[in-house]
């Protein structure tokens, strides 16, 4: 596998623009990304109860099972919590995208992300859409990843290639954080395109594990969003033979696929909103792995510790309480603590000088903690921010 | 029901005293309530699976029926995960004490609350204790309400004055939060006194009932600690006849002993760690009780609803995408959300110049934030704080 420029339109095939279409003052607020030929298409979505107008859409799309050929996303307004007006605008947004492409009204999948409660000012929309079709082109990926951030300080891009019997096939992905991010798809904004010729449900389910090992491993503030969205394209252009589940070629696409996605998802936490350290939770020693996931997410998602790391203190007591609110069989006597390596609780007691030698560690822009249950094989490792002072700034103006 | 002075030491035979044995640097970190005769006790504790010394010690004492005749609380130090040593220094303080005052050894429950992970001071510990002792007054209980704070701003006490069949009876109490603080009792540190004569399971159950309805219903940031109990101590001096379950007199006990409790809940919400806003989260027309209470925890402990609130910032959305990751039953075109009263959300759509007036409202530091899921008659309030720049500065500096 090598690493290789130009993300989503690296895999043949593939155009992508991003332009500034009015929704917000300045910044970028409108992609599309294009495929010559209908491609087979996955995606999850959010599973907060409360979907925006574009997943409800978008969503019956992929669950019919159409070829999709364009992805239209906005950025600087939701458009959740806005009715039937919602619903029509996002139709509009489909029709008015497959007349100016040519291409099927059911081949276009619409994503959104910004404020909720805004409707979409569809005038502004569609001049953007012209705009953009006129714009695309195999170089327009990294205006596409500009025009869906909302709260990002930086892009998130990548492309890697692979060999599949011999054959070169590409994947590529753009991503947007940076707040509201919990797992359980809900968390962000994702494309993906690959030339790969692949199944349907093949793609579905190689989708499916890459986002449960990624996306949905990592945590800023526990918040689920309205609109999110992991979207995978494959338009069997790369001319390999086709890939179908349980083969070993399904097997390497798979793990690039995960790749991807958790390069992608690490990045979104780095980018997290007012972060200043990434933090790596890795939980062994419980009961199954899904009860070393449930205490990792409750070490995560635990204000105290994120505060703690923000301030650099090796406060190990906030996190063996946050061990014990997680709802999974446990020990407390058994449980064991690590900061980057350095032993500081050891059977719920303090090591001693532990503390000391872990503080000088949390200066570092990584850190991981790690804790061991010790009564069983379950593990799962987590990944999440700290909570600072410019999270609470930026949340507290957003609107 | 008249409010009076002199919280834990106005019911007949109770002393309290409040000093500085040298746990913390300066302030009081040691306090004992006592009382005349041992008095029936009923308390509830940390679900925490991690459970500091006292707690499990406390507990014991508790489950086996003993009557009660000293509480001994420190501050400074949790005596949480500090292995076997934790358990030895809580037994001694409980002989070293008893002699003191010479009672039964299974008449005093001890608490703490602090830093995790530190052993307690023993020689501090009872150098402390002989001091108290000699302190001991029936002015003494705001002296005891300042020895079990930690980073309180204020301290917490009442007491109230009832009459049962003719015969005054009253009931004391003093409370400290303010952070790691989440229901299940699992939120602080509560003593409460009582004279009146009242049956142990009436007393048991009346603790229950007012717990759920007040500490089981404020969260400040999500946490339970390792360390937290309520405990009310009835002496039965007030010559009442004695109470028991469903009588009258039980149910006039039971509703005094719910106000008191949630006064001081409230105080330890409006005094929760960097807040600045006290907001009441109103749920109704949920499908039952349980639901609504989980959909207003939802809302109550999402990081961006109460920043939002911090911000003044009327947003709504978070609300509406806060109520849609509850796991509970829900249509979201039913939702209806106000601020303080005013409309901002009429069934999942923006209600026209809402966000406006809203706006106007959130300049207040008490909020209610109201929501109406519109499918059923369940309903629940719960109380919360903002999340403020405050809050990350101490939670980052705290050890």
């Amino acid at each position: 596998m090598k690493i290789i420029e130009g993300s989503i339109t690296a895999p043949k095939g593939f155009k992508a623009a991003g332009v500034h279409c009015g929704i917000k003052k300045k910044k970028k607020d409108l992609a599309i990304i294009y495929c010559e030929v209908p491609a087979n298409a996955a995606a999850v979505f959010t599973s907060n109860k409360v979907k925006a107008a574009s997943i409800l859409v978008s969503q019956d799309a992929i669950r019919k099972g159409s070829k999709i050929q364009a992805i239209v996303a906005n950025s600087g307004s939701a458009n959740a919590c806005t009715g039937k007006k919602g619903i029509e605008d996002v139709k509009e947004t489909v029709e008015f995208t497959a007349k100016e492409f040519g291409i099927q009204k059911n081949s276009v999948l619409v994503a959104s992300t910004g404020k909720i409660g805004m409707s979409l000012p569809m005038d502004k929309i569609k001049q953007g859409i012209k705009k953009v079709v006129s714009m695309l082109d195999s170089n327009g990926s990294s205006d596409a990843a500009l025009a869906i951030l909302t709260t990002d300080k930086i892009k998130k891009e990548i492309a890697v290639e692979i060999k599949i019997d011999g054959v070169p096939v590409r994947i590529g992905g753009i991503a947007k954080g940076s707040g509201m991010i919990y797992p359980n798809m809900a968390t962000m904004l994702c494309f993906l395109t690959t030339d790969i010729l692949i199944d349907r449900n093949a793609l579905k389910s190689a989708l499916k594990t890459s986002v449960d090992s990624s996306f949905n491993l990592i945590t800023v503030d526990g918040d689920r969003s309205t609109n999110d969205m992991v979207a995978v394209l494959a338009n069997g252009l790369a001319g390999n033979e086709k890939v179908y589940r349980n083969s070993s070629a399904y097997r390497i696409f798979q793990q690039v696929l995960s790749y991807v996605c958790t390069f992608l998802a690490k990045m979104m936490v780095k980018d997290a909103e007012g972060a200043t350290k990434f933090i790596e939770v890795k939980v062994a020693g419980a009961a199954s792995f899904a009860e070393a996931k449930i205490a990792a997410f409750s070490i995560a998602n635990s204000n105290l510790v994120k505060t703690a790391m923000y301030g650099e203190d090796p406060n190990w007591g906030r996190i063996v309480s946050a061990v014990g609110n997680a709802p999974i069989k446990l020990n407390p006597n058994k449980i064991d603590v690590f900061f980057s390596g350095i032993p500081v609780v050891c059977n719920n007691a303090p090591v001693s000088g532990g503390r000391e030698r872990a503080k000088r560690l949390l200066s570092n822009n990584e850190i991981v903690i790690f804790v061991d249950l010790g009564i069983g094989k379950g593990k799962c490792s987590v990944w999440t921010s700290d909570l600072t002072p410019g999270y609470v700034k930026i949340n507290a103006a957003y609107t």
